[in-house]
């Protein structure tokens, strides 16, 4: 499965916990934020931050809303991953995800989708590779192996810096995404650190031992790239049917793979999430 | 006052029936529309359309949402008029806004700012005149007044080619807007055909003697463009006060300017339209 319009749920904790000492000792000197914009939305503040990353080795942006709850508590984060070309824009601009969100106190963090300006060669030829196609994983070959190391920023220094910056629980955190974004949530949702080598979602799910999941997927039936055979759904529900993994399979008949069809669901998702989160 | 962050209702039925004739024989030859684009949403459609423009003289967009409804039913209108620099897309993909009009049973249209491609001097030198910057104004000086004729494009012209393409009920419309088009739908909602010279909402206010309106206003306490005095709204709210114009006007803290304003608002406003519209 190359990648596919998906949404997960799982906590990051545990796998967060296992490095923390080794990403304490990175932090301490580069856990400054400029913040970039801040806009009052759906009565709590969409921002955009600036910092170095240490694990991609150059500036990165995230997006962070906090709901109106995040003044006086702690609330759960959703992390949500975009797909390809997207920046942090995308989903905070086009989703319409605030207002769920205040609703539930959930935060939710968008980070970029690839490292930006390492100038690398060949980084910038193709839509779906190098530049806004991160995929979510770590490269394990030159030159890419330096910069290209998403999924240990997305599920070991982001969410430190998050729970280092913001009123962030961080025993309550979740992940979701779209297309390539989707991907990377089950990956994320089902990889234990160290323990897999491969990033594919549907061999993950064959080989997943830990605690119950429950996946909500919404999948538009006339998306363009699941008529060009790139998304493979069936191939994951298979595998989580034979695992017995919970999941959800929405079919959605007229929707195709835009951000009309994310704005059309996300305030289910957003629900199914919070159920958790909240709990 | 210059622009303001508003939104109002009105019906444009009386306008229009006033010059259906001329409207109709104008028409003929030039209904043809292009769909350029198709996305289910909401479990409707948001649709964007192109065409020769007969008041602007040069080819338009349009974007139109299609509730569910729309399926079987005819379906009220409400137009939705964007600000400086906007196209035709800022509002179907940040507003959020086909939720509530599926909901609602609203058909959606929201027109580009101004004419496009006209080759005029000086027409792309200024963010806040010329292209994206129509004021929804007829301009009455060469070299602008033979495209820039916007008032009669969203009065007239593109009411005409919505009812005449789409399952639009005529007698059920409304218009709304953000910043330079919430001037614009205030500026529609006061206007009888032929009665006013001037395009100023507060001056139209003062000698308003139409049927009952019922204006809905919110205002972003920290939009920058209030606090430079350009947008005035004190001024309006006097006239209105004074001539029984019903103005709810919430002056909302901590709110800018932005998308992130009106898709924070913008269910109020749809719920405010649909009273009339689905009265």
């Amino acid at each position: 499965m190359r990648s596919g319009c998906f949404f997960a749920l799982q906590r990051l904790s545990k796998c967060l916990n296992s490095r923390q000492t080794f990403v304490n000792s990175c932090y301490r000197s580069t856990m400054a934020l400029t913040q970039v914009s801040s806009n009052k939305c759906a009565g709590g503040f969409q921002k955009v931050f600036e910092h170095e990353s240490t694990e991609l080795k150059c500036k990165m942006k995230f997006a962070v809303y906090l709901p109106p709850k995040a003044e006086t508590d702690k609330c759960p984060v959703m992390y949500w991953l975009s797909g390809l070309t997207c920046t942090e824009q995308n989903f905070i601009t086009k989703a319409g995800s605030q207002l769920a969100a205040a609703e539930h106190g959930l935060i939710i963090v968008a980070p970029d989708t690839s490292p930006r300006g390492c100038n690398i060669e060949g980084e910038d030829e193709s839509w779906d590779f190098g530049t806004g196609a991160g995929f979510y994983v770590d490269a394990t070959q030159d030159p890419w192996k330096t910069n290209y190391r998403m999924y240990s920023y997305v599920t070991e220094e982001l969410p430190k810096l998050i729970n280092a910056n913001f009123p962030a629980d961080p025993d309550r955190m979740s992940v979701s995404g779209h297309s390539m974004g989707g991907h990377g949530a089950l990956v994320c949702a089902l990889k234990n650190p160290g323990k897999y080598k491969a990033y594919d979602a549907t061999a993950l799910a064959a080989s997943y031992a830990g605690p119950r999941l429950d996946v909500l997927i919404d999948q538009g039936r006339d998306d363009q790239f699941l008529s060009a055979s790139q998304l493979l759904p069936d191939n994951l529900i298979a595998v989580c049917s034979e695992k017995k993994i919970p999941v959800v399979f929405r079919l959605q008949p007229g929707y195709d793979h835009s951000y009309f069809f994310i704005y059309s669901f996300i305030n289910d998702h957003i629900k199914h999430h919070a159920k958790y989160l909240n709990a």
